[in-house]
């Protein structure tokens, strides 16, 4: 059995984590550390695993948990991870930080995006981008990985393909993003009150938003030049789900089928994402629980463009299941292990 | 492997049925029976099962199915299942009827309050009502089920150790009952619509709805008593759910920890039903997506009244779920097979 | 022009009085308080304002504001009207209350369901309940009105008919309320969040909820008679409307036109209560917006009961727009200025 | 009085044509045409109309109803009015169509992307485009008034003073639109089902949305330039609203205050368009209920681009509410008549 550790079992991302894991057959967790509840039994903070878990919630003490388990997952606020990071700590188990304090590789870019100091950029540079699909064979020899973001992760996979191959003109590139509230996360605050959201619909964080220099770093890998890019997040009326709509560019005339077959040649032996037929759209109910992506395009032959769509469960192969998904990898455990979840439809 | 036939794949019960057969180890559909989609993808009506199920909607014939399958599930409209029944089906493989074809003993209650002729009520004494924590040892030996109603599951469950035990005034009972929009089905109405459901909240069927009888004679058989009961269905803006208040009279003064310790009799050992602590009510989104019931209740001292308050997913412990641990007890399976679903949160 | 002056002027209830107050064609709003957002542009609290009401808002000093105004609303928590109430306020203004602190006539009943100590008794007496159907005249005479709750007034009217003419046994009554959020008020609590109400479905203080007493005492006025009730309020996933479906021995065989007759004999000449046609049911979405009651019934012969539904939006009827109904009576204007709102649907 | 006819009064426009009318001065609507529900009282259909509107549906009978009204507002399906348009009823009456009939200039351009033969193609030319802060002098003249689209008039309002000064390149514009169901109309279509919409989200018509050309056009006039972009809707889990997301590229350098220099100078007088503060960006609940048309925009010095965002009720300032403004202007009534509409929130 892995030995789980938990830092930030409370939020909504830690909550997705326990429900998961609960499902992972090799997997016990052994700590739920949530420095708002501690003492306080966790299925009084999530009641849907009443009889599930039995278990308190715990302080957040990184130095303790790594003697006693195998793996910790933090879905702690940014800059936290960082800042108890240590060689010590790295020696006596992995980390995968769902937070993005080692996802930037320039710490430059973290600082100036985050409006923090970085307490621990030595390991920057060890930290492997735990992009599942992307770089699955650094992960599985990772004693850290930083879990890409919710948006990004959507964002970028819904591209790469054809970044990759040069298909599309990245400096036309627009990400036009949705998503559900949960992304907010549980914080008690009047913009995220059920009244202020239901019937509402904004955009937020209007080229500001902290996961453009992420996709701009990852794209910027796929491609081999460096990447500036459009990017709107927006907050949709529902618990669940991200939506990123993609504009870009065609660098050359190219068919539908041509297309599908540059994203098969990447993805058609990926388990966890779902290329659709033409004429097919992602919407973000087909995905929700899972950890599936779901990608569709279409040619836009006026304009010269490219529409490419993908959709995934913010909180599963947005956060929770992605970090599942990296701790199998780094484990030897098979992939899909506890992630076979069939989307919940309606 | 038990091979299982769907009659009525493509409503939102049977989708669930898919759903939740996805995940059973030792089950595999051979037959997914939809009318309306004869000759499509199973995939394409429910593209949350893309890349997961890889079938083609069959007609719906009952008679080739039974000499294929081991079991087949009728997800159809009232009437369906009654109108094919026949001896030589039965011996052949066994049904669980999610219509309300076989769950009323007497066949004048059910033709009044379905405004139909039943077409093969000799059937109607061998059926077993498959309310698995009531009739546990009956659904073994059973080759007909009938898988009770979504509110009828969550209205009985919720006062049945309390009317078996004499504790409430039957007489007095009142359901209030509030279902999400999925109970409602999958038919194009303009009743179903987003923009008439949403942000909005009605009663409907008001002392005329069809569960009513199949509550009053369950309730019935607990006490021993004629049953005559108010129950009133509610349409709620929520894919899923079902929320029932229930108000009865006490029979005598008793205190929390006694009427708790009379859930506890018939409940505790009951993998799929969960009786909440003192103060805590049940919510719907606790078990959304499992086959949870979760039962609270407040004993009003200045009434005399005990308001008992039960949740469940109206698709799984409702329909799909409850549907599968009738055919796990069937079939000699671990009860929780296939249905060990942690409810989802948010 | 009626120049006003609102107290807690930036809940929802403070906010819902500012929209109908902005059409109404003789006031003048002239003191937006709020102590959370003292010397901020009120638009920038509410928005759908932005250059509609050009003011900031000012801090709560009741007796500043008591010589500047003709009328003060106070939508403010339980006792803060109470705490600041004198005679020298009563004499220079006139007071209309919205939270609970005049509603109730004895000072002990609300002293234990409220658990706070009554700063001015004195005023009780002196105070005119604004239910404005039932106690019209007396309100027009008024210095100081109670507003009351929205549960209440829903609660109240639908069932007030038939308990004023003896038809329903009140001891039997139960009320089962289902409200939308936007009656949980602007707080920034976790239970209001987006993703903890969407989707789900609960009941809360059950057996104990405040409003219970103050519909116990005005349908003990009606019925000139002493009543203990059940009333149990839900949660539901929507920003407005309460439906309130109330059950109730009848005292005697009636027909559905006898029933309805008396409903007339009240009603027919209310510009804000609808009684429906047989068969037709209240749905929260039509009164949306507006400052109507819509009542309709059923009678269960089965039973003996009657089942009575009414719905109201919680906001309009339920709090701002009763409170000008109030203030229009009061200052002997048209008793619909500015509350000739037509419902909005979807 | 105007005497106003309605055709299509029954789906979710004409509804919001009669609530909108109900509180006109100087309106009286003499006739609700539905085909759909001739005969039957208007109030069914509309309940929140239950003793608002004491009315009969009526056939659609475009002729006779020309000889008794002043005015015909058509909220029908594309083709219908264009199939009835004659000389003689244009002559006895005034026409406002809803429909896209008479939008688009090219009737080669409208029969392509709508796929229908054009049966009145001669009044094409006279037909005035009614986005009413562009063309309010063309339509104070006008017999016959082409009522803008929903997704139109939010995408061209939010450029127009952009594409008109020569700020934007509109070859690089991309608009990412997102509505609420509403707009997808009353029709009983199982993908607008509650549960197929709703903790949804997806985009349709990719590239091929019949609105497209119709920006194209309008925008081209604006520029004095032909115009191709891109044009993405996608449907929301609400009601109501429309954000329209824009972006394109600046033609040179400017600063923030400069491009609201430009804003102010098109719309500081517009009684309907309000221009949003530096850092503020509409939200759909900001307009709803009302006929405001939000605007923001944030320049993204990185990019070179600029994103403009707008908001309206798409059922008001996109259809009927819009329909009023030009009625109001070809009638010379005051062009804020019976649209002094408050926002509601929440």
């Amino acid at each position: 059995m892995i030995k789980v550790g938990i830092i930030g079992a409370t939020g909504y991302a830690g909550g997705e984590l326990v429900r998961i894991l609960s499902g992972h057959k090799n997997v016990k967790i052994v700590w739920y550390g949530s420095r708002s509840y501690i003492d306080q039994k966790y299925a009084d903070v999530y009641r849907n695993l009443f009889q599930i878990v039995d278990a308190v919630c715990m302080d957040d003490n990184m130095e303790e948990l790594a003697s006693l388990v195998d793996v910790i997952f933090t879905a702690t606020p940014q800059g936290f991870c960082a800042s108890l990071m240590k060689e010590e700590i790295l020696q006596r188990t992995k980390i995968i930080d769902l937070s993005a304090d080692f996802r930037i590789k320039d710490v430059n870019v973290y600082e100036k995006w985050y409006g923090i100091e970085h307490k621990s950029p030595q390991f920057i540079e060890e930290a492997v981008y735990g992009l599942c699909e992307v770089n699955r064979e650094q992960i599985q020899g990772a004693r850290l990985v930083a879990n890409p973001g919710c948006y990004t992760t959507c964002s970028i996979l819904t591209a790469y393909p054809l970044a990759k191959e040069g298909l599309i003109d990245l400096n036309t590139l627009i990400i036009d993003a949705k998503s559900g509230t949960s992304g907010a996360g549980r914080g008690a605050k009047v913009a995220n009150l059920f009244c202020e959201v239901n019937e509402n619909m904004k955009a937020y964080g209007v080229a500001t938003h902290r996961h453009t220099p992420e996709i701009e770093e990852q794209l910027g890998y796929a491609s081999g030049k460096d990447v500036v890019l459009s990017f709107t997040p927006h907050l949709v009326p529902m618990n669940r789900g991200i939506l990123a709509t993609e504009y870009a560019k065609l660098t050359r005339d190219v068919t539908w089928e041509e297309i599908r077959a540059v994203y098969d040649q990447y993805y058609q032996k990926e388990r966890f994402i779902r290329v659709l037929d033409q004429g097919v759209f992602p919407e973000t109910k087909w995905v929700e629980g899972s950890n599936y992506l779901d990608v569709g395009f279409q040619i836009d032959s006026r304009t010269g463009r490219i529409i490419m769509m993908g959709a995934i469960d913010n909180l599963v192969k947005g956060a929770a299941g992605q970090a599942v998904q990296n701790m199998n990898l780094m484990f030897g455990q098979k992939e899909s292990e506890g992630l076979e979840l069939v989307p919940m439809f309606p």
